[in-house]
């Protein structure tokens, strides 16, 4: 296929830059002495993830059960899903934990007692980090006793084995400037060290401290507390991303859209609008056309300002970059790959798409 | 299965709220002599297509090749494709008709040209529409000389059948005080007449004017300039039509979330974030508990401001209603289908989720 005739909204996928990116950030990471464990709610694809694991990652991270389950079931052996599993979803969770290492994070007593518990009764023992909270104010046990007194009820729980710690310092990610960045950064491992600390306090040996992400892994190692870091977005990048200084990490993935009316003077409509690009972050950006911006013009619809109408003709192709990669990357069933080059190179599934239960 | 077990985040829908709203518009169209064309863009289920014309729809609409192709191969039989057709999905637009009736809309003499051409190579005759630009300000001709051109090349094109206008006001659709929407509607409904009257001048009959939506086809009705209708939204409705003044219509769909995290004092945590409910048309509603609001805390998580804490546990169900119900459903492969008394009777598949080209 020529990339001219591409089905359009497409979600183009630059294999080589993605390549570069892995390679980039492997080795970042490979002297360190930290464990790269990437994340792939962004992806989503067990064919990057296996790509992953083959550069050197100790394992890879999902968000959810059913992002696990499309892992695991696609051959990759060691997953951490990085938020907490209520009980309801606990079956799950051992049936799939029977089919390759699933590791877990708990951020309460209860959950640990009730985890532990269910996994004892099938003869289970399962991995389990606690969860804390350094700053972000999202789920996480609060540092200190709290996070003490979770580490310890994994520990007495028969059905669980205590593996660490998780601080995820989201809120740290898309600090653009690498000063600021880095000192937000740094408080939130300042809370992580003190908390291991505390449980080795009581007698509770701390394996694991995993956290960051892409905007952050550089601190992370640098700080020395992680043990592993938890990168996802690096592998395609985006427009919000793209911003956060000192990154070396590139651009490798694309919406083409086409121009499906030219009526306007003030704009051109393509055809991509909320439900082919996501704006949770902003807009995406205009590749290619200097100073002209896009605009979300509907469900189907977005319009590009300031197109020299001289240029503009129906069919002709606009390539936006995503200004969030994961949440956009979530509305399509399968990436179209090219490579440096712009050739059509072929189709991959994006097999945990919607996989959010 | 119970409700109570239903694997979250789940998009639910009350099959008797939905049967509900289908016989409501079917039967406040049916004696107006107005043809009902339901948009399946918001639904994107055959089998709820199916339902409307067996109530009494003259077709259905769909905003893109791909979402006819999904309700022409399931057995929908007169489809109108709202959106301009570029010339790179010709050949798939053709193919389709050749399984079942589909229509077009058409902006402009050059797009006219090129179909009527390539149908007319395959011996085919497509019906087209003028897509009038009444307000909206995206696609579709301008009103007056624009118009009658492009409605004079589909007369003119061996392979087109000229059918009628389009022009839909998509900007009055959440104009949310009565008079003021319906003030608004009819200064779209003026220009759409005049343009048939225009295009009837140049003694080209003009069989159908078809307009509107969720929000205003009471008013298209009521101008008496429409043929057809095109409401989408009122099947399941959401947050943001539901502050339409004196819509008719009930909420039949949710998300169901589960609490996975209380640690913190000032909101609990659930597990739908940016990738299982859309945010364009703002936050989803909470159910059932007054007060209480929702706000996005990541792809994966959102925040419940303001729940009594010694009423939230982890793993309790907090039911959202969708702010834009079209954008929401785009995230789901499936609803989950449930009756007035919260019994879960079954799983219908999206089946065009994501036939955005």
């Amino acid at each position: 296929m020529n990339l001219s005739e591409i089905n359009t909204p497409a979600l183009v996928l630059n294999v080589d830059a993605l390549e570069r990116n892995l390679g980039r950030m492997a080795d970042a990471v490979r002297s360190t002495g930290v464990a790269l464990r990437p994340h792939t709610k962004t992806h989503k694809s067990p064919w990057v993830a296996a790509r992953q694991v083959e550069l050197g990652a100790a394992g890879v991270c999902t968000a959810k059960v059913g992002e696990a389950e499309v892992m695991v079931r696609s051959g990759i052996r060691n997953v951490l899903i990085t938020t907490e599993v209520i009980p309801a979803k606990i079956d799950r969770l051992l049936n799939l934990a029977a089919m390759g290492s699933v590791s877990v994070v708990i951020d309460s007593v209860d959950a640990a007692t009730e985890l532990g518990r269910r996994a004892a009764a099938r003869g289970m023992e399962i991995q389990a980090l606690v969860d804390v909270n350094v700053g972000q104010e999202r789920a996480g046990a609060n540092p200190g006793a709290d996070a003490v007194a979770v580490a310890r009820a994994i520990v007495d729980a028969k059905g669980l084995r205590f593996a660490g710690i998780q601080g995820y310092e989201g809120h740290c990610q898309h600090v653009f400037e690498y000063a600021e960045q880095r000192r937000r950064a740094f408080e939130c491992y300042e809370r992580l060290a003190q908390t291991r600390q505390q449980i080795a306090d009581a007698d509770i040996p701390v394996p694991c401290v995993t956290t960051a992400g892409t905007g952050t892994y550089r601190f992370a190692i640098e700080h020395g507390v992680a043990t592993e870091v938890q990168p996802g977005s690096y592998v395609v990048m985006d427009d919000m991303y793209r911003r956060v200084e000192q990154l070396a990490f590139e651009n490798a993935l694309f919406i083409v859209a086409s121009i499906v009316s030219t009526n306007r003077p003030q704009w051109v409509i393509i055809d991509v609008g909320w439900k082919a690009v996501s704006t949770d972050a902003g807009a995406p950006g205009v590749r290619d056309l200097a100073g002209t911006r896009y605009e979300p013009a509907g469900d189907e619809h977005g319009r590009i300002y300031a197109v020299p109408h001289s240029a503009a003709r129906v069919g002709e192709q606009v390539w936006l970059v995503p200004s969030h990669c994961d949440t956009t990357i979530n509305l399509y069933d399968h990436y179209e790959l090219i490579d440096d080059d712009g050739k059509y190179v072929g189709r991959l599934p994006i097999a945990a798409r919607g996989a959010s239960t």
